[in-house]
């Protein structure tokens, strides 16, 4: 579709639902072919940069094997020495060069906004890695791809988003995604200090996302078909105590599923956990983050193929 | 030509105009096929060193994504990893392992003569990319090319180059380059402070360039075809308040260029730049930097293509 | 041969003298059409990841250019990233992670038993580069790949293994090695301090490896057709006049072999050296250590090319 030439990704509410399904349409197909080789000359030539700001392991190498799984090349920084960039230049003049080196722009930042700015520098697209607090477009684009592939569909399902939903980028462009398709209901499950912003409540209202808050994981256990897990940073804290409690009362055990979930339930995590989920959840039906987290493959590279044209 | 072939890259004094002007009509030639792909078979099965002591993303991505756009693979480390090494290893062992795994070293050291020893212990050639404070060769190439590329001609021009003429290895290795051309004239214009080494105003006498020092870039301004501007560091001055006046008198602003220069004067910077050029020359006619930092990938393919034999 | 396909690489003891010597075949196969380009698609779309926990510039981009060579991709990560995923992430989600996005993953890591525990995580084959003190047995194969070039034969030679036999992982490794072959003696040539530990000692009396202790350089090299030097490090010694003593009685110098050793010797030494082999020794017809850090390449070429099948 010539709508995806060129595109740039800064967010997940720039895509309309049968965009998202045709990219699904494309990862799946590539799904197959990636690991045999056989996508292999698709992006012959091409050279992906990847701008990380802030450390992020799996998702840049998540796209560099995309990349190179279809061919292409990547140059770029991690975040220790994109440090000694930042004391010398601007995030502009950084953009610009490697506009002036590469066909696309890979980008993680800390700051909010990072990735439309380079979006508006680079004459190349730009992909936004994760910035900020909101925007996480990618890893969305993953996580309802591998719903959609455990249930054949990502509509009509009742979700459980578990976690720090203020802070945690990837949540949040997880319930942004959903707003793109018709879920039964949403439950946002979280303590008090770490509900969503205000902006994030406004954009579901408007979305209208059929939501609802609660601070139990237990009370709506068993209604959920997924459940999207995300960690809880001490750091949020102001009182070590509270952290404890909370702490305790969202860690996903494998106990806690057997007496209260649906034996269908899928447990997403975006990775990378501590403690949040117990390791005897992993042997586990119930576990799905591992096959979500080996998606981001496919996904990414459905993307890069898309966008310069290749799919 | 055969002059090219496994060739060490030291110093630009080490090359003629007439291999110059090759060069440039290599990487003319280059242009157009890099970015399309045609050209990524050239360097195929070759792998390049990129041995980076000291930190450089700019020069480093531009070689890394040079050898790419050719084919070529590259291995290394950045200046990170290399104090490990340092620890270890005297230079000469690490030079003999990239000459072990490797058909081409590009080196990047803090130490003046870095490249040369290096050079003189590899059996592959060497590609200096910048030591010490002197010597930059590939910076003086893609400079010069870019000039040639806007004014047809680097002969004939009159260019100021401003700023830390002392410690920059860019200007320095720019002015060297200038002594292979017929350039009308070239004004140093710089603080005493930051006044070429003796050696190098040796070197230059020696070349038979034509240049004049003066301190001051509105007085000079109207005559420039070409300014090459570099940063003037803070940690060079014993007394802040010189620094403070220097760097004010030479800011080049938009208003500044606007009310001195020639319509036609292009402005230079071997990126990247702090606060010496002002981001509202950015958008007008005198801004070429961004050019230039482009135009870094074709030069320098064109040298590896040569060097390796491939063009 | 099927034995290899998918195979893990933890320790050198995993290996039969039949299966070393089709090894040694496959790299000296390989010598000869490495640089020229000819095995470059022997492993076209294949993705290397390298997991290096603890940094080893030699180790990584000897895999790195072997990779390379053989038309394969690498990803992965140096120990300076390392530390933030370290942070965050148990090892088993980390090998996951690498599991499911590359074709064979290169393990280094500081602790005893990295590497089998990620061998058995991970459906890809998983090969050691170095984990804890015992373990390096891509080391230890290209340490036998060079006698074996040098002498046309493994066996029936008198070895001394020089150093720190105690923490120091290539020399075990080398012993442990050896155990496969049939050394006429094998000298361990040590401190007292830095003997090896008592596990090793039942390794290799169990292997039947004949072998003699001895403090003494001078007084065993004259019988030596293999010197094999590892550093011996200061912060192994409570007292440092220990250290001093022990230094200056292991020094390799062209003096002592000269006066000593049989013109055949060939001196080894796994890199990186600090002072434990003259410089003057370089030159010397007893140098093999530059000849086996470049044997890295196709040893461990050979190694990729068989475990992916593509020799």
């Amino acid at each position: 579709m010539a709508r995806w030439l060129g595109r740039d990704v800064v967010s997940i509410l720039d895509f309309t639902r049968d965009e998202l399904l045709d990219l699904f349409e494309a990862a799946s197909g590539l799904e197959g072919v990636l690991e045999s080789g056989r996508a292999r000359r698709l992006l012959e030539g091409k050279i992906v940069s990847l701008a990380f700001f802030e450390p992020s392991t799996r998702t840049r190498l998540s796209f560099e094997a995309a990349a190179k799984r279809l061919g292409a090349e990547t140059i770029g920084f991690t975040a220790a020495e994109a440090t000694s960039i930042a004391k010398g230049e601007n995030l502009a003049d950084t953009v610009r060069m490697l506009d002036g080196y590469s066909d696309l722009i890979v980008i993680r930042h800390r700051y909010e906004g990072a990735a439309l700015y380079a979006a508006e520098i680079a004459e190349k697209p730009v992909i936004n890695a994760g910035d900020g607090r909101q925007h996480h477009p990618t890893q969305a684009m993953l996580d309802l791809y591998t719903v959609n592939r455990l249930y054949g569909t990502v509509d009509g399902l009742v979700y459980g988003v578990l976690g720090d939903l203020r802070y945690g980028r990837a949540a949040t462009s997880f319930l942004l995604a959903l707003t793109r398709f018709k879920p039964k209901m949403v439950y946002l499950i979280s303590p008090p200090l770490l509900r969503p912003r205000e902006e994030v409540y406004m954009a579901l209202r408007q979305q209208g996302l059929p939501f609802q808050e609660t601070e139990s994981l237990e009370e709506v256990l068993p209604e959920l078909d997924v459940l999207y897990v995300t960690r809880i940073q001490r750091e949020r804290f102001p009182d070590l105590r509270d952290y404890e409690k909370v702490r305790g009362s969202y860690r996903v055990t494998l106990d806690l599923l057997q007496r209260h979930a649906k034996p269908e339930l899928k447990v997403l995590h975006p990775l990378p956990r501590v403690d949040e989920i117990d390791y005897r959840v992993d042997g586990s039906p119930y576990q799905a983050y591992f096959l979500q987290a080996r998606l981001g493959v496919p996904v990414r590279a459905a993307l890069l193929a898309k966008i310069l044209g290749a799919w």
